[in-house]
């Protein structure tokens, strides 16, 4: 059996998946939900994904696997995506759930508001622009002297904050203040091959 | 050097790195802090973690690592608390990332209000004891036939989701209708020799 990846394409979460599947050369069948609709809490889907959430992969033997950080770490296991070093993989661990905790819930919580739902900023908890301008002060920091988050390499790290990074414009965020996350996310989209994002 | 862990002994995500540490042997100096009184906040420490949170983790070598869910994967990689089959660890992963999303957020967020800073349950957005309610839920329903939440023994999964579930109590969460979850934090609690929580 292929690979059966349940995702909606506009969301980052659901891209990870698709980028990593597509960059290591994994053959899959990808089934597009609209996280609007409602589809993620049938019971179904549920059998699925208790949880209620896409991404959630098939693997080919048929046996499911939710969380975006999840699903690359089982495919990227063992590859150049993740770093051989131990303290280079801990630290690709440690952007991946602070991008979970601390970036995710402001930047793609805010775009999800803006740019699927339509709803002006003034009517958003303004803790969703200070928290996302937070997080990407983080990122440019951080990004400081290096090309990578995590190694010397692309990595699962890159991997997972590239995607509402790169979307962060759509959630009301101006890139323009950060230049070592913008040149990151160029080098990042030629790693993956996925071209440049049109907002 | 020794390992120096800065934590908040009332944390349930600095605990996650004490009782690995503990449970492995591995030697350590615990730093103690307090996360109410800004000290996670001076200049010293934001060079240790830039992102102002407990627990950070010196390593032997000096070099500081954050985020529990990255500890825990450093020292528990290779060993015992880590599955060896694929799935399971991806399994092992899925919980861990879920936990961080859509678990802490809520449970560790709604004790922190009840019991650090003593708010009235009225006081506090609903959707803490909703969503918290629906994380304890798909516990229970994820434990059902299991005896540990990944593989067949403790796992660093089984880490990180009981230290907020067993302090639920302390966030108004009444464990009394999860009988799964329960059994579970027991048998993690002998897992780990730690006691049963007094709350």
């Amino acid at each position: 059996m292929t690979v059966r990846v349940h995702g909606d394409s506009a969301s980052g979460n659901c891209l990870k998946v698709k980028w990593i599947l597509d960059h290591l050369g994994v053959p899959y069948e990808w089934l597009e939900y609209d996280v609007r609709d409602g589809r993620t809490r049938s019971e179904d889907f549920l059998r699925l994904n208790p949880a209620g959430q896409v991404p959630v992969v098939e693997l080919a033997d048929g046996r499911p696997l939710a969380q975006s950080g999840a699903v690359l770490t089982y495919f990227g296991d063992g590859t150049h995506l993740t770093p051989k070093g131990s303290y280079d993989r801990a630290k690709m661990f440690e952007w991946m759930f602070w991008e979970q905790y601390s970036h995710e819930p402001y930047i793609a919580v805010r775009r999800y508001h803006m740019f699927y739902l339509g709803k002006p900023p003034e009517e958003l908890d303004p803790k969703l622009f200070e928290r996302g301008s937070a997080a990407l002060a983080r990122m440019e920091a951080g990004l400081e002297g290096r090309a990578w988050l995590a190694g010397d390499s692309l990595s699962l790290a890159d991997i997972a904050l590239v995607a509402y990074t790169r979307m962060a414009g759509q959630g009301g965020f101006d890139l323009g203040g950060y230049p070592n996350v913008r040149a990151w996310i160029a080098r990042v989209e030629d790693g993956l091959g996925i071209g440049r994002f049109e907002g």
